[in-house]
């Protein structure tokens, strides 16, 4: 029996550190020759796998084997340059190689004291965001990262639920989201314990847009009824189509009624890089919430969500619980002088225990800076444009919803199970992976370009596989 | 302006990945020399960054060189042998690879079909736990990771929630926990909308175990009163103490009122390694749900909590929302036959987007071996029972609770400023680090021990300081 742990010691890490390297490296220069979609049986995975763990230690390089042999056959590569499903969800070298080291310090963010490099990287990286996308400067020193949207729009909704009077008055409160919302708001108000029956769903246009006005009615029908409005979950970029609900208009009408706006940008934030798409940004400067996710479209691993408030104030009251033993270590380092206040971010969202991601943030930043950040994010909106160009041209098809991002929604004019066969055809292939979604009872097709290794000449290609498949 | 994000191709990730890998070894090496408490003013690090973020992009070795001059100096170095403060939050270098790997893949884990390796590794490795650390068989299959305690028990809180009748009975629904339990049980208890009137507080035995009588007495008061009591919250291995709540005892209580019981042993759990601890494990059998923190004492970085239920289905009642936009991309992939059922995760917590944070649980427990996590407890809990005996041998100090594990809770005799002053002399020492709580009103000094570069003379020379300090 072991007596000793096998910690690797500094000279083990660097030679398996230099395997996993190796690993990496490799992976990604074959990453555009792998099948996009996993092609496998459920618990094909599993069975590849020893049921009991192993009770002695095993090298790294057979770890490393096994990553070949059991895992990457069951995986589907969401970097892969044929990968348009769902919403991209970036990686990159720093962002890997950042998320390495925050690993390897072992460093904590929960309060100011338990590491003061990471909450104030966090702030600071914050702050460069609102200056890289043209936020609004009430943002500024307001921003937190959490692990996803569910958990910003989840933050957003426990502040707008303590402004209203919290939980003793939660059977009065009302919520209002479009039909096109990310279901996370639904899960986020049933979370915060909202019952389904006071959640009202408010139409939209034919563009799959929220309308203000019958946002306004339902308001004022509820506030008649003796109810307290105290939440609009709003949306730009949805994901089924990336409609842009109406900001300004909509941000009027809750102001009026003193209930709380919130934007999920999730996806369609990063475009506000580029100032030829800061009209993503209308009407900002008059919501309470606002969140986009760096782990989509800007080139930072999951998890790394942004949530910014206009007001601090009601996000701590929702979170804020006291405990001695989270208190300072020693006195002095908790000093808060007037021209720099610290900040505990635990009491800024549901977890305590925060690891550094800043610092993956920080190394993508400086990486490409916000130009390379800029024409990333160009090249998928050009490719996007090119396509929906090339579908509209195509008599067999048509475009569902404005191409605007870097998103093109489209059906077969055959009908759903045509688009049905397509998709499945095309993702067969190996070669691309497209996903789909529903939209007034259709079944529509939707290609999301967004992965780092995507060129133009894959789109051509993913265009000429839907062509043969049609 | 450029027109092309300047992605680092796998050669140049090859090359900066060497130099990441490097600055990590050389940082494990020189770890036990450096202070181990940031010694900064509020703003320090701030001061160092540049107010707006760069236009271009920077070399790799100069963020690598950043590291040195703007981070470390601000950061407490939570894996430094002299670290005591809070619990531990271990990383090692098979996680912080896995880590890297789990960045670099992209992958994600919201549902089977979206990366069938992460999901199935996830459901393996958490049904290894049950083996290696000697869990009920009702918890197999019926695992997930979180990111961190607060996360389980929200899922915990809501399970039992939409067991006692969900949101439309909520204003009738009362919990019960300790005044020792971790504050993330009201926290959660709060974000999931009940009422602080209506979170009972449970009396605690001299040794701050929760009380057994206390709790059916104040849930027959409920039941008397018509409310209905959902959920207790109870704790294995305490935050101040690692008190350790009679589970079967309250499990047969909570049991006979239908209420949903949950125990946290975040830090505690991962001492179930070893057969001798079992004790930790008794009366799980009888419990509704579990969670432990293997980024706590398991080797593997933050963040990963590991979450069971007994029985799933109300957490899936409590979580599922559908959306059309996240069905399969094809059918073919999506089979659930009768002896291999899919899950999907995002169905069983908060979260939607979800990491591949099983690889780095797989990367540890296949390197260290079952034996090897064992040995690495073992040490640290025979040291804090050196560490005990010397307190108790000394008349200058009191231990204020018993020894259990590998937390150390003492006080000096002369009262809370002697006590104060010592912690404030060790952290200011540069060699060590200790932290505090507060017990019947009274200072209490801390040992957590716990990294895994800590050696014994590593305890010896905190002793030391310790006792110059008296």
């Amino acid at each position: 029996m072991a007596d000793r742990p096998n910690h690797m010691d500094p000279e083990e890490f660097r030679q398996a550190g230099y395997q996993a390297v190796d690993w990496v490296a490799d992976y990604m220069a074959r990453l555009g020759d792998l099948p996009v979609m996993a092609d496998v049986e459920p618990g094909h995975i599993r069975g590849k796998l020893p049921a009991e763990p192993p009770t002695r230690g095993e090298d790294f390089a057979d770890v490393l084997a096994d990553l070949d042999r059991v895992i990457l056959p069951g995986l589907t590569h969401w970097q892969a340059p044929g990968m348009y499903g769902y919403f991209p969800a970036n990686t990159s070298g720093p962002a890997a190689l950042g998320e390495l080291i925050s690993a390897s310090l072992g460093a904590h963010g929960a309060m100011w004291t338990t590491g003061p490099s990471v909450t104030e990287l966090e702030q600071h990286m914050l702050d460069w965001l609102v200056t890289a996308l043209g936020l609004p400067e009430a943002f500024r020193g307001n921003g937190v990262i959490t692990d996803g949207a569910s958990s910003s729009t989840l933050c957003a909704i426990l502040a707008a639920r303590a402004k209203a009077g919290g939980n003793e008055k939660l059977d009065q409160m009302v919520a209002y989201t479009s039909d096109q919302a990310h279901y996370s708001i639904a899960k986020g108000l049933r979370v915060a314990g909202i019952a389904d029956s006071r959640i009202r769903p408010i139409a939209t246009t034919p563009d799959y847009a929220m309308r203000a006005d019958h946002l306004a009615y339902e308001i004022v029908k509820d506030r008649n009824d003796g109810l307290i409005p105290f939440f609009v979950g709003t949306t730009v970029g949805t994901t089924s189509t990336t409609a842009i609900d109406p900001i300004p208009e909509l941000a009027w009408v809750a102001s009026n009624f003193d209930a709380w706006i919130h934007v999920d940008a999730a996806f369609a934030g990063t475009a506000a890089l580029c100032p030829e798409m800061r009209f993503l940004n209308a009407g900002l400067e008059d919501v309470d919430s606002y969140l986009f996710n760096p782990h989509k479209w800007m080139l930072t691993n999951l998890d790394c969500s942004v949530f910014y408030v206009a007001d601090r104030a009601d996000l701590l009251n929702a979170m804020a619980v006291e405990a001695e033993y989270l208190s300072e270590g020693t006195a002095a380092t908790s000093t808060t002088d007037s021209e720099h206040e610290t900040v505990d971010y635990r009491d800024w969202t549901v977890a305590l225990g925060r690891r550094f991601r800043a610092l993956k943030l920080w190394f993508v930043i400086r990486h490409y800076g916000t130009e390379g950040l800029r024409a990333h994010v160009r090249r998928h909106i050009a490719w996007a444009s090119d396509l929906a160009n090339w579908v509209e041209a195509d008599d067999r098809f048509e475009l569902v919803a404005p191409q605007v991002l870097s998103l093109v929604c489209f059906r077969h004019t055959d009908g759903d199970e045509a688009g049905r066969r397509i998709m499945d055809t095309v993702n067969r292939s190996g070669r691309a992976f497209m996903s789909h979604t529903t939209l007034d009872g259709r079944f529509i097709l939707r290609v999301a370009i967004g992965s780092p290794q995507t060129e133009r000449h894959h789109i051509e290609e993913l265009w000429n596989l839907i062509q043969s498949a049609a």
